[in-house]
């Protein structure tokens, strides 16, 4: 079907220059954008309650969320008390660079240092757009089964970090860390890995230091290049 | 976009076509067909190779499983000793009915009782895209959260029959019955569910019971139709 493939060629070539034009802005305005992607349920909401949560104290936050149908997301995430907006997609299974800025309108970006963005559950359709992020994580729960990475290879390889989530879990469901990390690997050779329990809160503290260093480095890197 | 929305259009009234002809393929060679549905990770392969060999022994069973990479499932179900086909999709998040009929290329259906598809792991893509089959089953497991149905309602509202996977892990994770059962009836009413454990056994003989009852049903309804 080629006709399929030059329109979708030609929707991808607008969403990165779209991208690329929300990144410069993203950088000329000092916010660190840091995008979640997962499948429904690996628990990007709850891990991003807890950090939003934990690190409001010392950063200005927002967080956009995005989902086929319901503002739930988005309620759970302003529980946190920061700026949240949901953008609902309908039928599409992911996020583009287009909605994103949309649902940015008459915020005020400069006052801000870390922007979340949460994407659709979904480990295949997201990994084709740029946000216009500055980190994308990749999350994979312990109940999913370590094969993940080689049966989805393109989100991994997309992604600058990878985060096991529901940890706590690893024993009652038979989870294999070693084969998980080899997977990871062996479609991201070097990708660094991080375990937490957002419930338990196993591996947070680790996860919030981590994301401090990553915006910091990222950030000076942009404010002086 | 219309232009995409056109196309689109066009591609999912040839694959509703082509799923017609199959479906007749089905009936008149007398084979029941059901597909399994779900997020990454939902369970599907699990639930599939514990019922490929409880039923081996009464019905001549084949599986199609989805993925976008590896033959890891095709390998796993096949360890039943029935024939298992992998259709790998490449970046496609679904199959498709080409797909489905393209894998069945040189198989005598008409000795075969039951044959199950196992689509990729994804719950938006695969809604849009009739297989043949006579039965879609989507899955949905204690740990990915009790709002799945409200988030990805087109996927339920597609679905026959819906079964709720890893069921001995409810109570670990605090997963909500009487909210999971009350979401997916908002989306779907009257939708029946299953509860199941294909790692403990549990439940998985009423699973069998009605898969047998189901598929009776309806091969009899074709039959003398």
């Amino acid at each position: 079907m080629p006709r399929i493939v030059e329109v979708r060629e030609g929707v991808l070539k607008k969403n990165d220059q779209l991208a690329r034009d929300l990144r410069a802005r993203f950088d000329r305005l000092g916010v660190f954008v840091i995008s979640l992607v997962s499948s429904p349920g690996a628990g990007k909401t709850a891990l991003l309650q807890r950090t939003l949560k934990e690190l409001k104290a010392s950063r200005r936050l927002a967080a956009l969320v995005g989902d086929l149908a319901t503002d739930n997301d988005a309620r759970r995430l302003a529980e946190a008390g920061v700026p949240v907006r949901q953008i609902t997609t309908g039928t599409v299974c992911h996020l583009d660079a287009e909605m994103t800025e949309r649902a940015l309108a008459g915020w005020n970006l400069e006052s801000l240092d870390l922007l979340f963005i949460e994407n659709v559950g979904n480990l295949v359709c997201p990994s084709s757009y740029d946000l216009g992020e500055h980190l994308r994580i990749v999350l994979l729960s312990v109940t999913e089964g370590e094969d993940k990475p080689l049966k989805y290879p393109t989100i991994f390889n997309t992604a600058d970090l990878a985060v096991i989530t529901k940890i706590d879990l690893a024993e009652a469901v038979g989870f294999d860390r070693d084969e998980a990390y080899r997977n990871v690997r062996s479609v991201r050779p070097g990708l660094e890995v991080l375990e937490v329990s957002a419930r338990t809160g196993l591996g947070m503290d680790h996860w919030f230091a981590r994301l401090g260093e990553l915006s910091a480095r990222r950030g000076s890197a942009v404010r002086t290049g």
